[in-house]
């Protein structure tokens, strides 16, 4: 099979061309906008071709890059070793960017998922020059099939001057039909309801609709996405999985849940992996999610028929979860569906679903303030991602991580978050594997009682008694004790000697 | 006129006792919700009385107090100076239960208050067993007449075990359809979009359904709302508000905004009055106004025919407007409508409309993160009240505030936000006399240097400038340079010594 199969197309099948000769349209300063979504559906070719004009080329160029979330290290991280990115939005994840970001040689816009394609259409941050979209295919009226993530694509697409496609053959033609793409959006005072009320629900259209004459280029690729390896579910995450477990069941019989649940949201990692696989065993059924991807975890509770539909953006599958994925494609085609990231992170749509959310941190306080981003208040580990439109719309949301990081020497329970990504009224329940920590209904003071006694690590747990009695005794005002002079100096010892052990 | 005319049902005319014996009805430890919003429509006869009971016949008596918002003298600060509260959701600005709560007398819940209607009917707080509501008169099918603040009276109504009604014929009886109460909502997975697309849509009824059997008495009363007087503007205050007319207008130039603006919301206080003020010789016309309270400033603009329609939750008058609002009722009746806190706040509906969002502020860190709520990190000025509904969804969102405060000892810009309500992602536009920034699209240190150049008062910007420039030097990460060591000095200088001044 010759990829050009895939170009139905007469007009845009003329438009064919090198990866080289499409990266050389890109002009330096421009603003970029490419596809990609937590290592799927990201352009492969352009992006080497643009670092090699740097690399090899020696050129002086840099773009700003913009994108769905994350992508993989053909795109990332093959413009940041060229540091060919002058700014960055939303979302990175890639090693290489995120080391320049935090030697301040990238600009990094870190920002709420759901508010990137509103304000780029509201003309919040200036005219987007290039889109660079990867598809499966190109159908004969034009439209374009998307690939393994959708993300900005559509608005890219829309808002872009001009689009450069890269037609991977390595995507399944049989994704046709997994995608929602709605076009009912609009600037307000235009805006209407979005008609969703199920996870299940299709809104919108299988393509992209793209005006033939913005195309200026097409590459046929045949490469895979990034497909991050599978780690193994370790006992911790076994631990907090556990609690989750419980709570929820423990939510059944006081009747505030069904064993049906509600949509599920849950984030990427090892915890939520382990929350996936134990869901499998939980006296729950027919469930659904609503989430921003769909994992490996997911695609065994599909298989199992504990979960009987998936709604997402993007895949973020391992290469054996995306091998498991292509062979029982039949089996899943009405059961995935992924849809643009301005409909699977809609505030109005997560609120009104109910969707039960489980997100990673990298540290809370005692009155449950999370930190999701920034590790010592300072280092981007990732960003806020789609965390923030979850949260704080969510039915139940929670956060779950181990109670220390860094064998020890970092405490995940801190006096006073380093950083603050979802604030304590955005956060319903904490989990480490030293246990679980209800917080609704708490006033501050009952919240870190439970905060510190449940969930910290027996290490710090004393530490963080005494602090919070000291700061009963002596703070400024008794809403929320804390002590300015040390509420951060577990981070600072942390700076200064490698742990916030003493 | 005896109030008794208001009163047009049977059963629930013969259910009407003195304020006294009502009160009587109510238990130690129970939970109480009571109507009342921003001073507005709360009631005023049965709270006092149970004052009486603790104050006058020495009874040990207390409850959970939930409300709207903020409530008057007569509730909040009666049953505070009886300390008589033990708990207290969703919001207080009353001084009395300030004091007790930053002395840790009352367990205070902040929430956001479009959290508060979903959350009780999820069953996350317990049992409601008393609603306690003011009325403007009961219609004679038993439907009940809202007063001037709707907030969460339909929720208390339905979901209290039972109801005591105070019929208040203090308020005007043409108040009588100038309601908009939704009754469309429902538990996932059973919601729906809330059909409302415009500021002045109508999507509900104008009264309350209240099953009569569940009320238990009826008091009735003849007593103004709390109606707190006006101050005039401030200097301070009228340059803030020429910094944000000159941003809307520059909007307009730029093909963001049309002259008609999008539905405003405009939090309360000198600077809120200021910019309403500066509106009515703006150039812009057909405005509306999606909000939570209606203030003397936007009857202005509806008397001079800026402002054509404004949707809120309560009134929040001066004693003249109050007058005024009565006087020109008949002009005023089909351009107010007031709504359940529930849908003036709802992220759906705020997010659809566009609306531009101005909110006040304590401090605000050099990378935009905002406390609105607790002075120092620790003791509460008010609350988060409705500004992260809106914050997070508007189509701008704004945060305005003078550049000091207390003289000159407390600088609004500090290195480190002592606690954070709205962070640096839900903030777009900070505001203080010294000028305007305009942090849209800009990373998290470009948007350091607009804030201490344009926003940070001559005093402390100096002080910035040194911050700032030693974290970018000495930072753990380079994303957002902080000194964990110093980040929160100032408030600790300011707590030893009574200034952020060395």
């Amino acid at each position: 099979m010759t990829t050009s199969d895939r170009i139905k197309n007469a007009q845009l099948r003329a438009k064919v061309m090198s990866a080289e000769d499409a990266a050389a349209l890109i002009e330096n300063g421009e603003i970029v906008g490419m596809s990609g979504f937590t290592g799927s559906g990201y352009p492969k070719a352009l992006p080497k071709a643009l670092a090699s004009r740097i690399e090899d080329a020696g050129e002086d160029l840099k773009i700003g890059l913009w994108t769905g979330a994350s992508t993989g290290p053909e795109l990332d991280g093959a413009l940041a070793k060229a540091n060919a990115i002058v700014s960055r939005m939303p979302y990175n994840s890639d090693p290489a960017g995120r080391d320049r970001i935090n030697k301040g040689e990238i600009d990094y816009l870190d920002m709420h998922l759901s508010h990137v394609a509103p304000m780029v259409w509201e003309g919040f941050f200036g005219k987007l020059k290039t889109a660079v979209i990867e598809i499966t295919g190109i159908r004969e009226d034009g439209s374009l099939i998307p690939a393994t993530s959708v993300g900005n694509n559509k608005t890219w697409i829309d808002c872009a001057e001009r689009v450069i496609l890269e037609v991977n053959s390595w995507h399944d033609e049989r994704l046709e039909g997994m995608h929602d793409i709605y076009y009912g959006g609009a600037l307000p005072p235009n805006r209407v309801p979005i008609p969703l009320v199920s996870a299940d629900g299709k809104i919108g259209q299988t393509t992209f609709r793209c005006d033939p004459h913005k195309v200026v280029g097409v590459i046929e690729t045949f490469l895979p996405d990034r497909n991050a390896p599978f780690s193994p579910i370790d006992e911790t995450s076994r631990t907090i999985a556990g609690h989750l477990m419980d709570f929820l069941e423990h939510e059944m019989k006081m009747g505030r849940l069904t064993d049906r649940l509600l949509p599920l949201q849950s984030g990427v990692g090892n915890v939520a992996n382990a929350v996936l696989d134990g869901l499998k065993d939980a006296p729950f059924h027919d469930l659904k999610a609503y989430t921003e991807v769909l994992q490996d975890g997911m695609l065994d509770l599909l298989d199992c028929g504990k979960l009987t539909f998936a709604s997402a953006t993007a895949l973020s599958l391992s290469p054996e979860g995306a091998e498991r994925f292509r062979n029982n494609l039949e089996f899943y085609r009405d059961k995935v569906l992924l849809r643009p990231t301005e409909i699977s992170n809609h505030p109005e749509v997560i609120r009104r679903l109910g969707c039960i959310s489980m997100n990673g941190m990298i540290e809370a306080d005692i009155y449950g303030n999370v930190n999701s981003s920034l590790v010592m208040g300072s280092k981007i580990m990732n960003g806020i991602g789609g965390s923030g439109d979850f949260a704080r719309n969510a039915f139940i949301s929670m956060f779950v991580t181990p109670s220390t990081a860094k064998g020890g020497k970092i405490s995940a329970i801190v006096p006073q978050a380093s950083h603050v990504d979802h604030i304590t009224q955005d956060v319903q329940v904490l989990i480490t594997e030293q246990g679980l920590a209800d917080l609704r209904g708490l006033s501050p003071k009952k919240r870190a009682e439970k905060i510190i006694e449940n969930c910290s690590h027996p290490d710090y747990r004393p530490m963080l008694r005494d602090y919070y009695e000291r700061a009963k005794r002596d703070s400024f005002g008794l809403q929320t004790p804390s002590l300015p002079s040390e509420s951060l100096s577990w981070h600072q010892r942390f700076i200064e000697t490698g742990s916030m052990l003493p």
